[in-house]
């Protein structure tokens, strides 16, 4: 990133509108010329999993850059702040809660990590509360200008992201909830893979005593009607043709579905 | 669009913040130097006319450029992927179900409409779910690079968009709800012309049995009071004043409306 | 702003997306190598507080530039439009109705108010309700362009905009919500300073017959607990650690809160 011709940072946060649009400012002041993206703003308030997926299922479709992750419920509290450089060679900065490891992995895994300690790379004045506009956007900006992550604080280790493990059993899948996407599809934890395992080859499944057709698209099914199919990141999903799963099945992030044949 | 001095893109899409940004960093990707803008990520999830409405409304006040549309129910289906070339020089591009068909003919018309076939311009991978993601954002981006129209595929017809007729009878128009706006103002199918050639000129009309002028603008009626009106795109809508008349009249996108003298 | 390298302009509206992308089109085709961050499109409709004291809050962070500021419940009366330059240089476009004046007083203070009235640098029809795009983005970005604010209209005086005040009272401080923020917290019109006047140095405070930890960070307070804090923008703030103060309190814009030891 040193020498960029136009250095490229993507923003995803759970701040909404105004206080992203914040942090962007913040990195037009720091680095004039950068071309700033906002993967997201949206994604639901506080939920590591749901932001972590998000960018490991986007940034490999994004150019190499300087990517900002912000999801925090433990903001003031002494989870590190870190910048990981990637083997492709992004570099991922926010907080060290598990956000950034499934992107690091994508990205060709994490081969360098910084604690953001360095205060000559903060704000001036750094509040308890809104990080990433006081460390995590200026971090991204200075990186875009060139500064090496060696000068923002010491190495240390990335601590993985924590996610529930699907459970193969005899005749059944049992999988989590991990987050309802925006159109209300259920994403769950577990893999086309782990279904094959528990169940083999299936046409079709029985979720919460509805049976549910296992089918690659939309089209395959009735308006309103339930699939469960492969989404467009790899994980199983439960949805409702132009409705939502979520609604229909009363579920939520966290929440466990058995599939059955 | 084959040598333009920086590229524009447009994206209008019914998919929220994160999907969208991910169609983003697709186009950053590929055409890095290209000047990428939102119109919307927040059209109601499947309505095609009220997206196919945006960008009609919208697009004349851009600059020529790619327009990207998807609001695509039948993902996944027979339906086709379409680049349109308008009378003003923009290509549009999006599913072929009629969403793009205002803006051409807002644009000069539609002069050169191919098939999206050709896999070269397509991501390598790509799903049965995510067309924004895997056909439409790429096939922007290299029409933003210069490849011209008839590399990605055969010619064909664009379908047009189906919009409700007003009627028009004796003493009364009758319209259809288009979709509620941002501000809960109900878009209607009609224009002021079918207001005047059902009742004349009028100061006021009777909706739903509620007395409400017909003004130029909000500042004519009290706060919380209804108005019918010219909205800033030509249509007739319903309006409250700071207040939302889909809340208000129980109304919204297909509901039925009929105003008396 | 003259001759900008590449001219900065930032959005503030309560206008949605769609709305808020038209505006964005607008510029791109008048100023088009101008650089657009929006800063947020999702004020609360029709709330000047909120919007004014985002802008206040946030412009600081950001560079030089033109900021339109559009919250406008007035559009379409007698209410004027207006130009601001700032002390910094900034230049502040929108409704003239006090939602520019706490940025206006952040940067440096009004130092030169013109009313937008030359019709040369509107679109040519200019609607009743929509002046975002008719008016305030092509000011905008005619600005962006390096007409002098002297050519948009004669010189006036900038509205303050109208905050409620704290009332500090023998052992209890009586304060508005100004607005619950994204994350449901309760901004107060009150400052650290006016409790202390009100309390003194306290670290425990009583609000709806609850006690409530006075902290400087969520981390000090268990989950789902409230705590009363000092929030970004140096309001005193009612929050619940990962949950909404709004819900948990029954408490919205304009709700009194009194705040006892």
């Amino acid at each position: 990133m040193s020498h960029p011709e136009r250095a490229f940072i993507s923003l995803t946060t759970d701040f909404g509108a105004a206080y992203t649009g914040i942090c962007s400012g913040v990195i037009a002041r720091i680095a004039p010329g950068t071309h700033v993206l906002v993967l997201s703003d949206e994604v639901t308030r506080y939920s590591i999993v749901e932001g972590a997926l998000l960018l490991g299922q986007a940034l490999p479709y994004f150019p190499v850059g300087v990517h900002v992750g912000v999801v925090d419920p433990g903001v003031g509290t002494m989870r590190s702040a870190v910048a990981v450089r990637t083997g492709r060679g992004d570099v991922l900065i926010g907080p060290d809660n598990g956000l950034l490891a499934p992107a690091a992995d994508r990205l060709g895994g994490a081969v360098e990590v910084r604690a953001l300690e360095d205060t000559d790379f903060r704000l001036p004045v750094t509040s308890s509360t809104f990080h990433g506009r006081d460390i995590f956007a200026p971090a991204a900006a200075h990186v875009a200008n060139g500064v090496e992550l060696a000068s923002f604080g010491p190495e240390i280790e990335l601590l993985p992201l924590d996610l529930p493990t699907p459970v193969i059993g005899a005749g059944e899948l049992m999988a989590s909830v991990l987050y309802p996407d925006y159109f209300g599809s259920l994403i769950l934890s577990a893999r086309p893979e782990d279904l094959r395992a528990a169940l083999g080859d299936v046409r079709h499944v029985e979720i919460s005593g509805i049976r549910v057709p296992y089918a690659v698209t939309f089209g395959r099914v009735g308006l309103g009607e339930p699939l469960l199919f492969t989404d467009s990141s790899g994980w199983l999903a439960l949805a409702i043709n132009q409705g939502s799963a979520a609604e229909r099945f009363g579920l939520g992030a966290g929440s466990t579905v058995t599939v059955r044949a």
